[in-house]
């Protein structure tokens, strides 16, 4: 899994600290890159770590497909997560169809699960197999 | 504008093509860190383009208000973008509120404003003044 | 349309008010049922008319595919509608594609077009062809 | 809690269920109204539900303040509710700001929690206070 998702995400710097038949577990160490003014993390930078944790979720069940794409996205950002820990997201899957995938992830500060940072809907389009 | 930007944003690498009273309008040069397999732009790259876009046309109307702060974000995502163009994001305010401010981004590759690649709506929150 | 319209959504009072190659117009009379404390349009209603408008929009390009269904749904209210004025939504196709269509809807008070009440963004599935 | 709903829902015909300190649950008994081609309940019923839901939940942190208006609300539509069954939504709070709550609705039908219908995410905005 982490292979491939280097192929498919060269820029990642996180890695896949779980997985489970519930749950995929990403973890982001934060450096200054995604930082903000305020001691934050910034918006894109939780946005894109919910995006690979969505997709790694999504492959742990139908198997690679890279070109599945994100067809919509919505994030709702709750409590300002910590500049000093790792960010985590915690992706689960709603329905899976057979060409929609929609799932929820859940982001917050390492070591302070019970306290959401921001919280990502997502759909995902699967290609007609050839 | 830009300078203010750079602070923020210190990796941002795009720039305000433009800003008029209806709209900013942001352009990014495409390069490998943004491409996807597929010859396409990444998610989160448009995603954050968007954001950048919506920050820069809300400080156009109210003044530089650093911690102005996203509250939620939807994203659709309708075409591939090319990798061989620069992406275009042209934010516009859907409503300014006291508190709460509403707005809309077109995304396209540069040549092609006729076919949108995304579209996001997002609402940010004003912090109240001291 | 409007014999089609009116066995999908029997419950439904509104008229198509237009429909042009860019948009369908809807009218919606607004009675006791729709109204809100404040002396306002309820949310629910504002978002029915809109997934009905999209329906309409949709049905003039694909022809009637009654079992079309919403995957997705995002709606940000602006303003408060007037409870003495029709609502009126505009809606318009984002994309087109073989299995999804994403359109969006603009709601506003009858005669007062330029203060927009409400904005759709919202999926839909088109079912295989058999 | 039932009877201020009559007062702000006047046409709201379903019950609440329960009220825990972590949610509240909805009853919607299901009728031809509801009911679309496809023997299933309409989106905007489940919106309207939905919306309910979250309002009552809202309420019961907060206290009455019948003015709390949605600023943002998105659904994903997951299986189709069956039209035989009561719809229950079930109504958690994600983050309960001065200015700002965001909740979370899981939408099944009665007997069905593990099948959720729809996935409902929704932004109040609370009134300054006088």
């Amino acid at each position: 899994m982490t292979a491939f998702l280097q192929d498919v995400y060269p820029q990642f710097n996180g890695e896949v600290a779980d997985i489970t038949e519930d749950y995929a577990l990403l973890r982001l160490p934060i450096d200054n890159t995604h930082v903000r003014p305020g001691n934050t993390v910034s918006g894109p930078t939780m946005m894109a770590l919910a995006d690979v944790a969505l997709y790694v979720v999504i492959l742990s069940r139908i198997g690679p497909e890279a070109l599945t794409v994100t067809t919509d996205f919505t994030c709702h950002f709750l409590n300002k997560p910590s500049a000093n820990a790792a960010l985590m997201a915690k992706a689960t899957i709603l329905k899976l169809g057979k060409r929609l995938v929609i799932g929820e992830v859940e982001l917050y500060s390492e070591g302070e699960e019970e306290s959401m940072v921001a919280h990502v809907v997502s759909t995902y389009s699967i290609p007609p197999r050839k």
